[in-house]
């Protein structure tokens, strides 16, 4: 069993430091996962995420098993040395993709029809396929395949799917103790927008004994009051001793209210995908330094930044190589976003270790919001290019 | 004057090893320096230069003036400021672009008037305006303003041209006397490819004293034949204690080749160009990585390489991040392109200083040639995107 201890409990809320002991070391909880869909995290090397301190990067098992293909990773002796990355990684099952990307033709109660987004090709997948597949990638930490619901679903649908996801856990995790490897699997809580859906999902989990909890669908555009209710009803119905892990949650002001809410893992596209647009997130707020405001301003992109391109370049820099559409303009600004959120756990961690939690939120959220950092969506998640 | 120090010549050909003191280092030829042309070395940070160890890098006046503007990198403090390198900049004047990338409208006595190729706005660019430019972008090193001959050139053509050129040059070396800074003004030896223009224009610039002189209107599609006839011509005329840059010159042969005949500086897109589309330079020839051949193989671009790339990823990697259309993928075949080049000159330049020049050239070209690494054409030397 994974690892997982909680080392401290912020006394006002559901707040948690905790360390996940994987394989390829110790992850201090609560994180962010940087997202490395096709087995890079877009525009980084593996020595910059070691600058930054990133001990946990996540993957696509449904990506990599398209591209380059499952064997071609396995024979290179697994995902982290065919990426040269020695620390953890965490595979999505890529059911997400299935839904959102590939072209999905049925879904059956043995698994997923489906058409590769890439050349249409065809393939069925079933949660013990998935399993083989997220083996042969070897992750640290892999996820059961689950079938993900839009938002707005119908009851009845919603009722249907979460049941069959917990049929497919099922199967998903005998098929994983019959061959664990070093690697733990987590279970996804699903359920929809229904409160007692989520509760029911996530105690049939946590009856089964997962190394760890998920909570999927969410996030996909739903009302912020609803996706906290979910959260709530799907973390009191698992156990303590658990890491929990929100999937595709990434604003910052929802990552800390999720953290209160006793969320310990975190992943999403947006601020790497924001930052190739040249828009990069920083202590005052979000920033678009793609923008002619930025041509002439001398300044670093955030001043309470040490990252590599917030100690040596400016904002006009930045702003010249994305209106050239260099490279170097996205590499520096998403080294920069992914530091912003790394160091962003960090002193959250800090803060609840040494019960300091509140006024570190405060002050972090006065400061973010007063310079304009801004959410609104909840639909973050899709992992597609 | 620009400082430059022989410090070893080959006893059996013109090969040179030399020191050239700029506000910005010491630069050690014969020397190759990367391009960046937009103010970045595509794909590389300084950070990846300053690793691989190059210690002069090339950009351009023309791609500067037109984005991000002159008065930016001006109020930034200048080039080296505004893209955080430290060490020696040579800027080009431009001429070439304005002839291979602008509109030309119209070449007069004056100068040139053309039309940007990035929003066709109309622009004015006499050899005294173009020397304001790189003065207000700072690079250790600047050109004079030239026009640049296509090939093949008729000889009356040619001639008036090559003597235009000298005018220019005589006006540019004016304007730099006037207010000189910190920087060193090359002359540009010009006259197609007719030998006694060659050694006309080259005898005229040296008259002229300039701290350097450039071959130029070369490597632009002539035969290998009349290219090496040339530089003879033009390399006779000029002193032995200034140094001697052979613009756009990129195939490895052909610069040892160069380095040969006396050349010092070499600069050339073709290596950075080559490698964004997935071929690289190794010491057994050119690699396409991103071809599928690549998929399965656990070995590194160059064998013989210790790259940051070369020492963490293997061809197959490197291969899928071509396929995945990863940025990663063409940052880390650069990153070895220009590292392969920095350490052929350094090799070359220990050889020529131990006497052993004759033995590297042959040892280098055999494993070279025998890998399978080509040449065969000699148009590199354009700037576009």
């Amino acid at each position: 069993m994974l690892e997982f201890r909680v080392v401290a409990v912020d006394p006002e809320t559901k707040a948690r430091a905790g360390e996940l002991v994987t394989p390829h070391g110790v992850v201090e909880t609560p994180v962010f996962m940087p997202v490395g869909t096709q087995a890079t995290v877009k525009t980084l090397a593996p020595s910059d995420l070691l600058e930054i301190d990133a001990r946990i990067i996540l993957s696509n098992a449904y990506h990599l098993y398209l591209r380059p293909g499952t064997e071609i990773i396995r024979e290179a002796g697994g995902l982290h040395r065919f990426m040269g990355w020695d620390r953890a990684i965490l595979t999505d099952s890529g059911g997400f993709q299935v839904f959102s990307l590939a072209r999905l033709n049925r879904v059956t109660e043995d698994g997923l029809e489906f058409q590769s987004h890439l050349d249409g090709s065809r393939h069925f997948m079933s949660p013990e396929h998935n399993v083989a597949i997220q083996r042969d990638i070897g992750a640290d930490i892999i996820m059961a395949l689950d079938e993900c619901v839009a938002y707005p679903a119908e009851r009845s649908y919603a009722e249907r799917s979460h049941e069959l996801t917990l049929r497919w856990a099922r199967r998903a995790l005998d098929a994983w103790r019959a061959d664990p490897r070093e690697q733990s699997l987590f279970g996804i809580v699903q359920g929809a927008t229904y409160e007692d859906l989520r509760r029911e999902s996530a105690a049939a989990l946590a009856e089964m004994e997962f190394p760890g909890y998920a909570v999927g669908g969410l996030a996909v555009g739903e009302p912020k009051g609803a996706m906290r209710e979910m959260v709530d009803a799907s973390v009191e119905a698992l156990p303590e001793e658990r890491p929990r892990y929100f999937m595709g949650q990434g604003f910052p002001e929802d990552i800390i209210a999720s953290v209160v809410q006793g969320i310990d893992m975190f992943d999403c596209v947006m601020p790497t995908r924001n930052a190739r647009k040249g828009s990069v997130f920083t202590s005052r707020g979000k920033l678009v330094v793609k923008n002619a405001s930025c041509a002439l301003d001398n300044g670093p992109m955030d001043p309470d930044c040490s990252c590599y391109a917030c100690r040596h370049f400016s904002r006009g820099y930045i702003r010249h190589l994305f209106a050239a559409e260099e490279i170097l303009g996205q590499r520096l600004a998403t080294l920069h976003s992914v530091t912003f959120y790394v160091n962003m756990m960090k002193q959250m961690r800090s803060a609840i270790v040494e019960g300091t939690f509140g006024n570190w939120r405060s002050e972090f959220l006065s400061k973010y919001e007063g310079g304009g950092g801004s959410g609104g969506e909840t639909d973050t998640r899709s992992e597609g290019r």
